[in-house]
């Protein structure tokens, strides 16, 4: 039922829908103090906007993000954040021929068979819209992170066949290319790629990675609510990812304990590890390495080639889906993923804080004066 | 702070360290009238147990269970189930060497930078032995799931390099070799290999494949709660896991969506779909189809090869760590991977229950007759 | 830090300070199907909307809520709904002089203790008007309720010494009379007491009593999550509210086991109880008789006489509190506490139904057909 | 379904049946190096442990519990606490002859209807016995809150019509007498009167009171998880609670504003209030003063007088209970009550960590060195 809740202390509720008049989150649990101004979380917003280059969907959004409370003298006061974003751009008329035949790949079928109908503009809930709720708390997010020492980078790992090697990485290129692919090269080439399928109504998959460093040691509460665990939730719940990994992730099946180990070392004075296959956390707690985490995002589902399909009545029957759709969703869900890491960490972060007794105690005795 | 709790509804709690007096977990919302005896979940713990072959460690323990609670003439009463598994083959002595140095691969650095020390004893509380108390709340989920007509299978599909196949799957071959591989060919295979790195003291990693049918759709509560957000965080909070990957997983990154798109069809007079990339579920709701769920599992770190590493107090030293270890996690695990699916679909079968009001409105209007 | 939501599965998230641009709510896990518009949930809010009278608040708004989400073709989908209200009359000029002055019986102190620094605009975030956010929520809860066949009815028990027995009840004078009393003739002296009070610059508290009827049997957690407990929890969270009582409530503590026992009986065929005692609860589960709570709600802190305080700085100093407010809150927190009782129950009502196996067996075999 | 979990982040989670084999708590979230033995827990059991006097009954238990987990050379590490009391004196057939009578007062009727039978065993999780798990879990929360320098007091304050003044309170006194009364001469009265009772076949209500000093200020977490509102849930909880208040509680309702404002002054340079109508909270946070509640406990239900009663074949016929019951509960409540209250602020406390930004940059950048 109450499923649109994410995180404990640091907690984020969205609402909205695809064709609904607005959409939005309720961020609760942000330290007071906080300095946030709409244009914090635009920023953050723009980079998931719609209409961006021509491998994203043509809606046209302006996104335009209103702080409605929790703010006060352009600093947090510790009490829930709303954030709206108004609709402009409804068409319900695409979608028309779309009421009673479910969409290959769509949450269409499932929803219809929970609640008894379903929200049938363009998908309702069940939309890529939602994320706007989700990147617009991770913005609030991101900013507490960043007041930590924490940052925490996302980009376009691999479009389709086009990946890119770790040597490879350019950070810098993220933000050149409009695929957020860290080398120029790389995302050249899966333009032309991209091209190619949007020629035969199709669609493409891919991969994103985020990384953080300047985690503290020791985020992530065992034995479930582990760093690992709660990102992979909070990835997992993103729409279109099918797989999450930390670290070496699937590869790590067939390493063996000798490779996959990592072994420490002092390095400038401090307990470091010679390399990162555990992917910054061991027994689901972050060990002071770089925290690597990966989505596997599926290829769009809306395709305009004619696919089989059958109608809520039970009938068979073909669709090809018109309008406005990215023939890519990666690129966009980069600043998803990056939103959805920095809400869990923020959430782990304060709840770490009374893992011990001493600690707790200088706190509050220096709170208390 | 507080982590080890899972679920909403059907929820597990879990206690307990490798070399305290006990280990065990309370299971708090299983519905009462439900027919439960220690030996439906011996037969779980029995699939865990160590010393089962030579593959996995020596540790005599014969993790006999019992209930303390929540049943009355063999039957669920509806209120908590307390399950506790005492430890028997406490071997502190064994562990002596490793009370300051940190071993590669373990949580003992974080586990000690988040709570000022930790309990060094056989990992404490990040030992694989913890898993025992949800092996024996997964199998009273398991019972409950087979009394909703919703079968569980899980196997070993990988163990290095050795991978099975779907085509070659025989699922009745399972519980034919001591790796539970659907396949007793590639079971032979896997000893062999697992054998030469023993001989290397070394260790394997391996892949984990669990299904379930018989599963209503539209089970998941979006947008966090999804049945696949959900598993993920699940599985991704087991310790050696790496990777959680849903249906084609880690594949959908290259595929199209005219490829990955599975077309629905009247089959039987039912919606079903032609193919299964998507793995059982759609927009994180079940579809109807199998579900279909992956894990990475690393390779153990406990290995008898030299390592470098530091101690606590941060000198460089070198380990090598003897004692009672699995040279591979994988086919022990493959119950506990069971078990974390199994409360993951217990919880959300009983929170999708108030999806609809009319159905409400029936179950009440009948009960109160 | 995250302390804005309310109900495990029927959730609500509140939003909002008292001159922000807005105050809102979320609902969350609201069943499909569950007809809603918003003159539904303004009904609720106009009865506890400023202005009514000349013993509330002189603040002038229209208090006229939004539906955002959730809601599609008239009726709910199963997915949040959104609920914004806007704020119109807003005058910081005011509540200038309180800025750094702490009111006597207000949060002020605490507040900025805990965040730092605060909203002080009326009071922010822990003004009365966060209860609207409630009301809306509420009205949501009831139509639910109303459609399970459950009836809330609350009220004005007593104002200042004036309270009402309840062999005096008659409940249609509830909405005869401003101050929502069972009893016109006690309203009118309840009138002239206020009215005397008013002239002295003082205020005055008073109780809520608020009864449920038409509750299955059983509804209510164990241990902690009981419906007597919860629904305590939910009305003492309400601002001014110092007592919450269960049927005889404190009268129980002088009461002896014979007189205070309920007998039962057989009564038309079914189980029914001879008194009512314990005010529909044994062992914090529903029993069949009517739900009996009861509320007592503290003067109201804002007067107009001097008050001796001190300033955030740590001098002494006097205050008398000018501005718009009421010289008792009782008659508008009737529709707050039976707005939070009706949350309570929606969220009970959905937990309950998965407390027996063979009923969730046949909602989900009667489900799939 | 799933009621046995209290608290956020300082949590416990119970269960057990009055004549199963044990009973016990799991504590999730102490955070860790707090000392903690067996005998700490120890000495907060026997103040609830039967047969202390002949005003309680005569059940024969040595409640001796045991630590299974979370606790390592003497500290807790951070990990769950298990705690176990095992039942001795179990004499199911005492019980006998109520398998199918529900007894007046009890939830025998309730649990029966909800759960489709009960393990009719002196009440099995309904019984009182349910709170030596609060108990158990309590002691640990109290030795935290004694860490950090807040103290927990609390008595009985009425027995039926005996009630102690303020001005009456001599708090050395209560452990001199049986009943936990700040007075001995009341102590006295009481035990007049209960005996009295007893010969009447009858038993007496009472009130328990309870205040906390040391807390900081700030605690609790608008808007529904306030310090208030949690103490309301906690207290009501407990199984024969009928009422709770803070300060003035139901005297408020008579109160006027002028009367019940605590008004602020300046004392040895902090800011302080010169009343405490409020019972230490203001806004539902803690206001620095002294935090004062009450419960009342209705008379015990199980009397050997003979009383009318149903069967749960819907037959109306008599009952007069045997066995062994308290003709008061409150004295044995009065550790429950404290019990409740310590696991409330141990769990706000930690939650209030998380208010401020720049404590929180304070706490981690030393937390970091």
């Amino acid at each position: 039922m109450s499923g649109s809740t994410f995180g404990k202390l640091f907690r984020v509720t969205t609402w909205g829908e695809s064709h609904g008049p607005a959409i939005g989150a309720v961020v609760d649990g942000c330290p007071s103090g906080l300095p946030l101004r709409e244009k914090d979380i635009q920023c953050f917003l723009d980079r998931r906007k719609p209409g961006q280059s021509k491998y994203t969907t043509m809606r046209n959004e302006s996104d335009k993000v209103e702080i409605l409370s929790g703010v006060f003298e352009g600093k947090t006061t510790g009490t829930p954040i709303s954030l709206v974003i108004h609709n402009y751009d409804q068409r319900p008329k695409d979608y028309g021929n779309m009421v009673q035949t479910y969409r290959p790949g769509h949450a269409d079928y499932p929803f219809t068979e929970k609640y008894g109908f379903r929200d049938y503009r363009g998908g309702g809930r069940s939309s890529g819209r939602e994320t706007a709720g989700r990147v617009a708390a991770g913005a609030v997010a991101s900013l507490f992170l960043k007041e930590m020492g924490i940052t925490v980078t996302t980009y376009t790992k691999s479009i389709g066949p086009i990946a890119i090697s770790e040597e490879d990485y350019h950070f810098a290129e993220i933000t050149e290319n409009s695929l957020y692919m860290p080398n120029n090269d790389a995302a050249k080439k899966a333009e032309v790629y991209l091209s190619s399928l949007l020629k035969n109504l199709d669609s493409s998959g891919g991969t994103i990675e985020c990384f953080a460093t300047g985690l503290p040691v020791g985020l992530g509460e065992p034995v479930f609510d582990k760093l690992d665990a709660n990102l992979a939730k909070a990835l997992m719940s993103v729409g279109a990812v099918k797989a999450v990994e930390i670290g070496d992730g699937v590869g790590a099946a067939s390493s063996a304990g000798s490779l996959n180990n990592d072994e420490f070392c002092i390095r400038n004075g401090q307990i470091a590890k010679k390399t990162n296959h555990s992917g910054g956390t061991l027994g689901g707690l972050s060990d002071g390495s770089t925290l690597l985490v990966r989505a596997t995002v599926k290829p769009t589902s809306s395709i305009a080639r004619t696919q089989s399909t059958v109608t809520s009545e039970g009938r068979e029957t073909e669709l090809s889906i018109k309008g406005r759709h990215d023939p890519v969703i990666v690129p966009r869900a980069v600043v998803v993923v990056e939103s959805m890491t920095a809400l869990t960490l923020a959430d782990l972060l304060l709840e770490n804080m009374g893992s011990r007794l001493n600690k707790i105690k200088t706190f509050y005795s220096e709170g208390m004066k």
